[in-house]
């Protein structure tokens, strides 16, 4: 486990709004906003994962509202200083952080909670299948055996 | 009750994947798309609502992932043929639709339901105080007496 270059986590606010809150996702002005191509949600039950996925030019924002998220990333990328590195990072509403991840990291993610495990991802390009490569969760490229 | 013009809903798919699920909400190239300013969500506890609201310049893209909200509109721009009108919506994963509010709609939404009831707002501009106005939930202004 370790630090994978160009993956950044940033705080996020929640805000109490009266009955309920406001959690903030991501703006417009921030550093990690590379445009919008597409929001959509994913969800993943308790003690299942899903991977691996690896984008060749999509930049995700990943944001946890509910629930509880194991992600695993690897840096696959040749010329990076971290090539090779796998790095853990948990997110939910205790930890309530965006994870915005580059083209060329695979990775993949496990629900951890008995509630909805839910994240959002604003991505900088729509769906395109043609942009992205998957792996079985057990394979022999991935050096990570973290998943049953 | 009735229908306010300019309101739109649009169904959203919900498609198995493995462990889970993807839910859409929303892509650049849809025409409920006007531009991404913020996205943030908003919870609201049950039997208990938040409003009214009403924005200047922001269109909103509304989805709810969790839970089930009723939405309640109200038309106050003078122009409008759909003047005085007020709508009722109630979005939840069983009526999954991504709801798109224009300038000059007054809004309030309650929550529904013991689970964590949230939206969330895709919006064509960030928040901006000077651009939104409030009234409470009961007021001399919006006819409408359905919150408590």
């Amino acid at each position: 486990m370790g630090i994978i270059n160009d993956i950044t986590l940033t705080p996020l606010k929640i805000i109490p709004a009266g009955s309920g809150e406001v959690m903030h996702a991501l703006k417009n002005s921030e550093t990690s906003f590379h445009g919008f191509g597409e929001a959509y949600f994913s969800t993943v039950s308790n003690h299942t994962a899903k991977g691996w996925k690896r984008h060749l030019r999509m930049i995700s924002n990943l944001i946890v509202p509910s629930g509880r998220i194991r992600f695993i990333l690897y840096d696959d990328r040749p010329a990076s200083s971290s090539f090779s590195v796998v790095q853990e990072i948990i997110l939910s509403k205790e930890n309530y952080q965006r994870l915005t991840v580059p083209p060329g990291i695979w990775m993949a993610f496990e629900g951890l909670s008995d509630e909805t495990n839910m994240l959002l991802n604003i991505s900088s390009i729509p769906h395109d299948p043609t942009e992205a490569e998957s792996l079985p969760l057990k394979n022999d490229i991935i050096p990570f055996a973290g998943f049953e």
